[in-house]
């Protein structure tokens, strides 16, 4: 049992459980396990499929309406308030259970297992009697990582609107199956309408070094990094890799190369300032013997400063020139799609910093690199975002890691959100958009 | 029909069929067929099986024993001697049935469908009482190409010895499955002895321009560039592409994009002397969000000069160990194999200029700088190597060609070869490596 510190809003004779979180982490590890301890659960895979299972099991044991919208979000809705309805605008919490191949066991899971948690804390105060203002959904949003699918945040950016669900559902991994496709094979292609929530909090693992160097456990977070991200295709001309002569070649992995090379020393000259990176190239026909006529490729930049991302990205457009008048190939910009950096809402971070220090929690306020799915409904509601320690900055990795203590941490700011933001019908005013609350 | 020089070999009232080999061609094209007219026919592929059942069949129709070795090389035994028993060392033609991913028509197909035209001439003697010196054989190397297995030339290395039998079956393609596993699975797992030929000649297009741009239609060929071709592994460590820092990335395919992009630069070192690619690179684990930990890619330095191309090997660690500077990212060279630069035995090179002559085309002579089963098979018998023209110099291209005149003209060459090698029992002296000839 954790220990709750004085101003806490978590009533008396409830109790936050210690390990809960980490335990069920490590029951969800199972779904896509590897040898090294990494998982891979590919959005919509089989393994995503039996991870999905297993949530919508404990939510129903815990006392959830468990429903899917069209493009596989999967909601489960606890109904907290006096008149045995949902509300139409619940407090939500949650994250994503598709991980990156070979990712780390924490990343979105961390979140959707820390909701569920809440969630049963939230219904023990509720089988005691209590009567909250705004009922209480989780969420495990579909497609968070780009990594089967691209882009990422889908199932977030259908809800935000962002992305109709026919749009949504026909993106195709590498092999031509459509997320359509996909959801139907794993049974999570539903119907139901996405529950507009009233605010949406997310928890996640930093993914970087910042916590854990200023020795904290919780980062509330203000705004997210802007990032432009490209999907390339450099077209070549296949030829024997032994007799053609060299300038009769055009080399489509040449002009990558050389377009990963650049785009790499674009982040040199901003240090800190601009991340860079190429994760993904399909290089075609792809054998010893033969120059490469076709290399797709996944290249971004990110930057905290928007002046410098948009020279940045001048920078990479002069790399591409540059890239094909040294190999005579053709780069062809298939896709962009820019994530402009934008503030958290301020009273939002406030209520988690009230809510950290509640939990006996000084917190750290910082920027995302990352995208999230609280980053991906910015606009469509109230969200927040709260950090947990990533141990040595791992993300993305087998290796990625959060001591219990954190994730203990961090289930406790949540509660404190929850009992805040859920309300009590006879005690508290109601948070922001009070519309379709049941506590009228 | 192919008119015939003065002082040819053929006798009187043997044809050389005009149009045949372009006929053969065109059915086999349909053998793994794509649509943009390419053929994707890998080594021990459901097609290549295909190929395979066809090739037996019009070899038994011409009156072959058909069999199959170890690892797969298909052979068809033509008896022309007096005594109605097999040679132990016939004269061989042939080459290869596999093909590059979206690989061309022509490429190894020519070798082998022009060496079972010429054992149909050759038969048709045989039928009308003529008794030879040597039997003749057809052959069907197995995985030339190097394309589904590496290294290349399997088959003629299994035969040279430079491989044995289980060295060569345990080889895995990129999907995990051996030689031995798709051998078995499209029936060519055979058990034969290779037949040691007396001498070996194939024929194939040049992959090059020179035929094409000095207007003639035969080249015989003198000696073989060296090779050097590595396997290796650049190996980082995975991470996010956004928050990671970008000091504390080891990220792999940034490390092997260095070295595409020096191996290149090596090459414009010593322009027309060296050639450089890499053409075959697989990133783990290929997801946009993530920085690939690891990267496995096939590279090859080639150069017709014994110092130069030593020179460049030194030249291309220099090149690794920068960028294992640049990146932090180890480089492992996993495999290197070097192909000497060798000179073709100076008897067949007469002997083939000779049939060139006889068949009406003065041959040019040059160096191969692509290798082929006639080089790997250097050392383990006499060897010839005989080019046609590629129009445009294109190759392993699904634009692969060469004219019809142009296969003609190489048939007729090959013909005159092979009553030149076979010889007569009656009239001519036999040819080099008499051992074992049934005409004692």
């Amino acid at each position: 049992m954790v220990p709750v510190s004085e101003g806490s809003l978590i009533p008396d004779g409830i109790t936050i459980p210690s390990r809960r979180v980490a335990e069920l982490l490590e029951e969800f590890s199972a779904f896509g396990a590897r040898p090294d301890g990494g998982i891979t659960r590919l959005a919509a895979s089989k393994e995503d499929g039996l991870a999905r299972d297993r949530l919508a099991e404990l939510l129903r044991e815990a006392g959830a309406n468990v429903f899917v919208d069209p493009v596989g979000n999967q909601f489960g809705m606890f109904n907290l308030c006096d008149k045995g309805r949902a509300t139409t605008e619940p407090i939500m919490m949650g994250s994503h259970l598709d991980s990156q191949p070979n990712g780390g066991r924490i990343d979105g899971t961390l979140g959707v297992v820390s909701a569920l948690v809440v969630a049963r804390i939230l219904m023990s105060d509720r089988q005691r009697g209590h009567r909250f203002e705004r009922d209480f959904c989780v969420v495990n949003w579909t497609n968070e990582e780009g990594a089967r699918f691209r882009p990422s945040l889908i199932g977030s950016g259908y809800a935000a609107g962002r992305l109709t669900a026919d749009e949504a559902l026909s993106v195709r991994d590498d092999d031509g199956i459509s997320l359509d496709e996909a959801l139907i094979a794993i049974g999570y292609r539903g119907h139901a309408e996405v529950p507009r929530p009233a605010a949406y909090v997310e928890i996640h693992a930093e993914q970087g070094r910042r916590l854990e160097n200023a020795g904290r456990s919780i980062a509330i977070v203000t705004h997210n990094w802007g990032a432009a991200k490209f999907e390339i295709t450099a077209l070549g001309e296949q030829a024997h890799t032994g007799p053609t002569p060299m300038d009769d070649r055009r080399d489509a992995l040449l002009a990558a190369s050389h377009v990963v090379v650049g785009l790499r020393q674009i982040a040199n000259r901003w240090p800190g300032v601009v991340h860079t990176s190429v994760g993904r190239q399909l290089v075609s026909p792809n054998s010893a013997n033969v120059v490469p006529d076709r290399v797709t490729f996944s290249a971004e930049i990110r930057s905290d400063d928007k002046a410098v991302l948009a020279e940045a990205e001048r920078e990479a457009q002069r790399v591409l020139k540059e890239a094909e008048a040294a190999t005579g190939v053709r780069l062809r910009v298939d896709q962009r799609s820019v994530r402009a950096g934008r503030p958290m809402p301020a009273e939002m971070i406030d209520r988690l910093e009230a809510a950290s220090r509640r939990a006996g929690h000084e917190p750290l306020r910082m920027g995302t690199v990352a995208g999230h799915d609280a980053i991906g409904l910015l606009g469509y509601c109230p969200t927040g975002l709260v950090f947990v320690p990533s141990v040595e900055g791992i993300a993305h990795n087998a290796a990625e890691a959060t001591s219990v203590e954190d994730m203990d941490a961090g289930l406790a700011v949540l509660a404190e959100a929850a009992f805040d933001l859920c309300g009590s019908a006879a005690e508290r005013d109601p948070p922001n958009r009070p519309e379709g609350s049941c506590a009228e």
